[in-house]
């Protein structure tokens, strides 16, 4: 039974500070084809919805107003032509928007089963970063087995999620943070090397340790000529976010002589067939990993939806480690 | 019978303009394992050794400080293991340096045979370009039948290689260079457009015309941003000089959110063994191209070897359509 009306985390008294998220009551909507309804128990809570909520990052057109772009649950309900789900089954799925609801719609190609092993909260925490890593780091980057990988923001969600992918893939993992305790969580992670970024610079650092193959960056600024002097021939820079900023001086002689890559991609624009892609290869890939408990999904901290307010603001905080999710 | 001396060309009374260029007699090199030694019919004139003579270039360790990146003649002389070749076959190679000179030393396996059908003239204007082309546009940049492919600088060596190599790929061209007359020379050698930059916009011609798959950029400078504007999603940048200048500013976000690849090399630096890997794969997939003449080489203008300084005053004033080669 799907009731007509749902709760839903809307952005009420203008873009801004965390505290504009509140609980409304919408309609719940409704699966076309293609599509599955999922019973939402978990939502992940990503630096993309920050962004949104201060109206940086305007949803693409089609996609739902209110924030959220991963959950996991149960299926509700099921379109024409998405034979592979049947209502009750627990999937995980990443989504166009809407995860902060009790209800939400998504491509059925784009829901996954819940590994095995894992809750509906861990598994909330998989689909955002997994797909982001792996696209970037394993297809835009090609990491391969044997090579240095470095991740900056080592105990972000994407963090977190990088140094186990890329150590289940057989890399060699360097993490960067600021602080002792964000390094010593990168270690326990799996790194090999961590790099405490304000007591030492981590190009110097990443080359004293023979260099870096594959960088994954979210920062940007000015952190961008030290990963480009930090990385070995061949290497590649991939960005996924700038948050010290987004215009930057490169040295054009620097990337000839070490014939470097600049790359750098965001999830959310993508075409839903091309997402339908990502998400078959990572089951391929990605699914036997977590299942053999080489990844394990890292959950900060959880809150109820209706609390998302202070989620954010928690997230904004900075002192998490790993994923903040919330329960519906 | 090889004569004990020989003349070469070298950088005399300080490093700067073309006149430092002389003359002189040197010992005559002698092949050692894996090398032949080519009594030299032709030898092409090329961009880095106007750097080099400038001293903005210098040889890379080992490799010859006389100047000259390519040649085209008669084998003279065999070292041990280079089965491959015997005195009197004719070849054209790519070279560390020496080429000005009456003989030059090369592995055996950066030695490729004459395209039949061209004379040594002509064999000599093609390695430096077709290794440079089929390594950035062709590898770094995997441009594919059907895409759009865009070079700048139309009428120099790498730009005439690059407009026929890519059009023999199957891919759409589209050429720039600094006047009407070089716009019409690039539409004769096959660009389906020409744009002159003198009076207009590439960015937004290119834009207008459906967007671009791969630049190939020996511009730099103020082109970066430009061309990163003109790329379409997942398109490819690649840079190979920055004559105007190596310091550019770079828009994250254009790259993220059309998912670019901004890369680039220089060929000298490579190894002897990925060099040969080159040769190969050139010999494979481009020498069909030139038999079957899809791709010409175009010479602009010959110069005597003891009028090597003229040839880099020509190749300076910039009115060139092609390459300039030097006769032994």
């Amino acid at each position: 039974m799907i009731p007509e009306q749902m709760t839903a985390i809307a952005i009420e008294g203008g873009k801004g500070s965390a505290s504009a998220l509140h609980p409304v009551q919408i309609e719940t909507p409704r699966p076309a084809a293609g599509q599955i309804l999922i019973r939402v128990g978990a939502a992940g809570v990503n630096r993309p919805d920050l962004m949104q909520r201060q109206g940086f990052y305007p949803p693409p057109p089609g996609a739902p107003v209110t924030l959220g772009l991963e959950v996991a649950g149960e299926v509700a309900a099921v379109g024409e032509g998405a034979p592979r789900w049947a209502v009750g089954d627990k999937v995980t799925a990443l989504l166009g928007g809407g995860g902060y609801a009790q209800y939400a719609l998504v491509d059925a190609r784009h829901a996954l089963p819940i590994p095995k092993g894992l809750d509906l909260t861990q598994a909330a925490a998989l689909p955002e970063t997994i797909f982001t890593v792996f696209a970037n780091v394993f297809e835009h980057g090609a990491l391969q087995a044997a090579e240095t990988f470095m991740v900056h923001g080592a105990t972000s969600g994407i963090g977190v999620t990088a140094i186990q992918m890329a150590k289940a893939a057989g890399a060699r993992v360097i993490a960067t943070g600021r602080g002792a305790a964000k390094a010593e969580a990168a270690l326990k992670l799996g790194a090999d090397i961590a790099i405490d970024t304000t007591t030492e610079d981590f190009a110097e650092a990443a080359k004293a340790a023979g260099g870096v193959d594959v960088i994954l960056d979210m920062v940007g600024g000015d952190y961008i000529a030290k990963d480009l002097d930090a990385l070995n021939p061949d290497g590649r820079l991939v960005m996924i976010a700038t948050q010290a900023g987004y215009k930057v001086e490169v040295n054009l002689l620097t990337i000839m002589q070490k014939r470097l890559v600049m790359t750098g991609s965001t999830l959310r624009p993508r075409s839903a067939d091309e997402k339908a892609r990502l998400a078959a290869a990572i089951e391929a890939r990605v699914w036997p990993w977590i299942e053999a408990g080489l990844i394990r999904p890292i959950v900060d901290r959880t809150f109820p939806l209706i609390e998302a307010a202070q989620a954010h603001a928690h997230l904004e905080a900075g002192d998490h480690v790993g994923k903040v999710v919330l329960l519906a």
